[in-house]
C-alpha cells in the first residue's frame, strides 16, 4: 500500500508520459497531446519545453500543414537520430544488432547468420559488441545511446539478468549482459530478457496488439517460447521467468523435451517436429525458417505429406491455444517467428481444435494474429525495452547521461 | 497513456490508501501509518480527521498499551460495526450470507444446505434476500451498509455481472445480481463474481498469500475454478473470463467434461472423478466435501483403493500445476475448496510430477499451500470484493450512501 505521488513524481510521469506518446504513436501537436493526455496547454508547454532542453524532443512545422488557413500548428517530434538505443538480437541460427531512434526507427542494423550449436560465449560477445560499435560510430557526435537491450531464447533472472536456462543455445548460468555491457563501455548497461517477452512487448505497442492490453505472443525459433501481457503490462511473474508457454505439457507422455518433460508444446508444433511429421528431418537436410516455410509452401501446393504434418501440428498447437484462452481470457493471440508460418498453414486446424477445447464465452472474441513485425520482432522489443527507463523519468536519465556540464539544463 | 492525477485524485487515493491499511492490517497508530504510508504526520492528521468525520473509523487507546512510559498513542480503527458489507456465497450445496464489517470481522451470518441440481433462480434470490434482511435488522440504526458481492461457480461477464456459464448449476444468461438488489432494496448494487476469482483475491488479502503478488488460486467445489493474481492484482482478461484453469485440458482424450472438451483438469481432478476412481460413486451414495474427506482419511489409514484414486487424481493435478508454474512463475499455488483436501491427500504425487514437469529455475522458489480461510474462502472474497469502492474513494462514497443531509461532513 502506496500513498499518491509527490508534485515532481507527477511532474516526472508527465514528461514520460508525453515523451512515450510521441515515441510511440509519432509526431503530435500541443493540441493534441493536451487533448490525448487530458493536461491543459500550459502543462503541455511547460513539460514540451523541458523535453526540448533535454534534447529529446523538437518543435517544427509539420511536413503535410492542414488545410485551415493561418499559420499551422507546430508539431511535437521525437529527436530521432539524436537519442537512440541498441537493441540485440541473438537467435538460434542469426544474430542481429540495430541502432534505433527515439520514435522507433531503425537508422541502422548489421546482422550475420550463425551456425547452430553449442554458442561460445566470447565469440558471441565480440561478434555483438564489434557489430554494435562499428553502428554508434556511425552516429553523430550529439547523439546519446540512452539504453541498450537484448534479446535471448532462454529463461532469464530478472533480478540480474542471468541466463537461468537456453537449452537451444547450451548457455545456462550466463552473464551475457554485463559482458557485452563491459565490451561496449558506452557506459549503459545491457538488458538482457527471454526474446519471447520482447517480442509480446513489441507487438503490444507497435504491432497487431496496439490497443489491446491482454494479449499473448507465441514466438516459434527453434523452440517455442511466449510473452504475455495482462492488463497492459508484461506478465514476469515473481521471479521474471514467467510466460513459458512452450513448455507446458499438452500431450502427456508426448515426445522427449530439452526440459526434461514430455509432450511440451515445443516439442509437439515446434520446427523439429514439423520437419520430422514431413519426412524433412535428419542430417544435411535444412532447418531453420526457410526449412518451415518450405513445409508450408508445399502444403500450399498439394502435397499430402507436408499438409498431414501442418494438421498434426496444429492440433497441438490449437490445444495449447484453447487453454490459453480458458486461462487469460485475452482479446488477441498472436503468432510471431516460424509460428507465424506454422499458424498460417495450420489455421483451420487450430480454429477447429479451439472451437471445442476453449469455452464459448472466452472464444468468442479472441482474434488469432500473426505479427506484424515479422522477422523483426524481437529486435524491435529489445530496443523498446531498451527505452523504457529514458521513457520513465526523461530528463533525470539524459541529464545523468551528457554528464554533470548539462545537468544545468533541468 | 495517461498524465498524473490531479490533487484531488491523490488526496482521495490517500483516504483509500489509509482506510484499506488499518481494514487490511488492523488498528494503528499515526506514527505507524506515517512510516507506512510514506506521508507526513500532517497529512495523516488530516486524512484521519476526514475518515473520522465520515464515521469511517475512529481513533481510541490501544487495547494493549505499550511498554513505554506516558501517554500511550492513539490508534485509527475501523468502524467495523457501523459499516459494513454484505457477502453472498452461492456454492453446489450451500447458501452462505454474511454481514461483514469494516475491517474484515464477521459480524453475523446465515448458512443452508441445499440439494445440487438445477437452480430456481426465484428461489434463490428469494433465500438469499431473505438470509441478508434478517442480518440487516439485527444491525444498528446507525450502520450503513457500503457494497455486496455474490461469489458464484460460473464464468461472469464483467461489463455486466452476467452469469455466461454454470454447468454445475444450470444457470447460463442469469442477471443474479440485479435481481437480488432490486429484492434487497438497499440502495447499493450486487456485484456477481466468480468464487474462485474471490477465493484469490481474499487468500490474497488475508490468507496464505499476503505480500505474494503473484500467485494462484485452485478452487474445488464440484468442478475446478482458478483465481490469478498477477503483480498484485486479479488477473481478468479482456471481459473477465480469466481464470479458468479447470478448463485447460491436461489429458487430450480424457473424461468428457460439461464444457464439451475433453481432459480438463476439472473432469481428472473433481469430485466426481475422485468418487468414481475410489469406487464410492453411484446412485445414493454421499457426494460433497464430506465425501471428498472421506476418500483422503480412508488412504491416511491405508485403504489402497483410496489411495491410489488420489494418486491418479494427484497425477492430472501435478500436470496442472506444472503448467502454470511454466506460464505463471508464482510465488505460491493455493489449494482451497475440495482440492485443498485433495491435495493433502496427494502432495507427494503432485510434488513428483511437478519436479519433472516444471522448469527448475520457477519451481524452485514456488510454495504450495493449503487456503487459510478454510471453508469461507470464497465468502471472504466476496465481502472484500464489495469493499472496494469505499476503499477507492471512502469519503464521497459514504457521502453518497449516507444521503444529501449528511454530505455536509465533507
Amino acid at each position: 500500500m502506496k500513498a499518491g505521488p509527490s508534485q515532481e513524481e507527477i511532474r516526472r510521469h508527465n514528461l514520460g508520459t508525453l515523451l512515450r506518446f510521441v515515441h510511440l504513436r509519432g509526431p503530435a501537436s500541443r493540441a493534441t497531446l493536451a487533448e490525448t493526455l487530458g493536461l491543459n496547454r500550459s502543462t503541455i508547454m511547460a513539460l514540451t519545453s523541458d523535453l526540448t532542453a533535454a534534447g529529446l524532443v523538437r518543435e517544427e512545422l509539420p511536413r503535410r500543414p492542414g488545410r485551415r488557413a493561418g499559420r499551422p500548428s507546430l508539431v511535437v517530434q521525437p529527436e530521432s537520430t539524436r537519442v537512440y538505443v541498441l537493441a540485440f538480437d541473438v537467435a538460434v541460427d542469426r544474430l542481429a544488432v540495430a541502432r534505433v531512434g527515439l520514435g522507433g526507427t531503425v537508422l541502422d542494423r548489421r546482422e550475420t547468420e550463425r551456425p547452430r550449436g553449442e554458442l561460445d560465449t566470447g565469440d558471441l560477445v565480440g561478434a555483438l559488441a564489434g557489430a554494435a560499435r562499428a553502428l554508434v560510430r556511425k552516429a553523430g557526435r550529439d547523439a546519446v545511446c540512452v539504453g541498450a537491450a537484448l534479446a535471448f531464447p532462454g529463461i532469464v533472472r530478472r533480478a540480474d539478468d542471468m541466463i537461468m536456462f537456453g537449452p537451444n543455445l547450451d548457455v545456462d548460468g550466463l552473464s551475457l549482459g554485463d559482458a557485452l555491457a563491459r565490451r561496449l563501455g558506452l557506459g549503459v548497461p545491457v538488458a538482457v530478457r527471454n526474446d519471447a517477452n520482447l517480442g509480446a512487448l513489441a507487438e503490444h505497442e507497435r504491432g497487431a496488439g496496439v490497443g489491446c492490453d491482454d494479449l499473448i505472443y507465441l514466438h516459434g525459433d527453434v523452440g517455442v517460447g511466449g510473452g504475455i501481457i495482462v492488463g497492459g503490462r508484461l506478465l514476469g511473474g515473481q521471479e521474471g521467468y514467467g510466460g513459458e508457454i512452450g513448455h507446458m505439457v499438452v500431450n502427456p507422455g508426448g515426445r522427449p523435451c530439452a526440459c526434461g518433460s514430455r509432450g511440451c508444446l515445443e516439442t509437439e508444433v515446434g520446427e523439429r517436429t514439423l520437419l520430422a511429421h514431413a519426412e524433412r528431418d535428419g542430417p544435411g537436410r535444412p532447418v531453420g525458417r526457410d526449412a518451415v516455410r518450405a513445409v508450408v509452401d508445399a502444403a500450399d501446393r498439394g502435397d499430402i505429406v507436408a499438409r498431414d504434418a501442418l494438421h498434426r501440428v496444429g492440433t497441438w498447437l490449437g490445444f495449447g491455444v484453447a487453454n490459453l484462452v480458458n486461462i487469460f481470457n485475452p482479446g488477441m493471440v498472436v503468432f510471431g517467428g516460424t509460428l507465424r508460418d506454422i499458424y498460417l498453414g495450420s489455421a483451420a486446424q487450430v480454429r477447429s481444435v479451439l472451437a471445442t477445447g476453449a469455452l464459448a464465452a472466452p472464444r468468442e472474441r479472441v482474434r488469432l494474429r500473426t505479427a506484424e513485425l515479422g522477422d523483426d520482432v524481437t529486435l524491435v522489443g529489445a530496443a523498446e525495452y531498451a527505452f523504457a527507463e529514458v521513457l520513465a523519468d526523461p530528463v533525470q536519465v539524459l541529464a545523468r547521461l551528457r554528464g554533470p556540464a548539462e545537468t544545468a539544463l533541468r
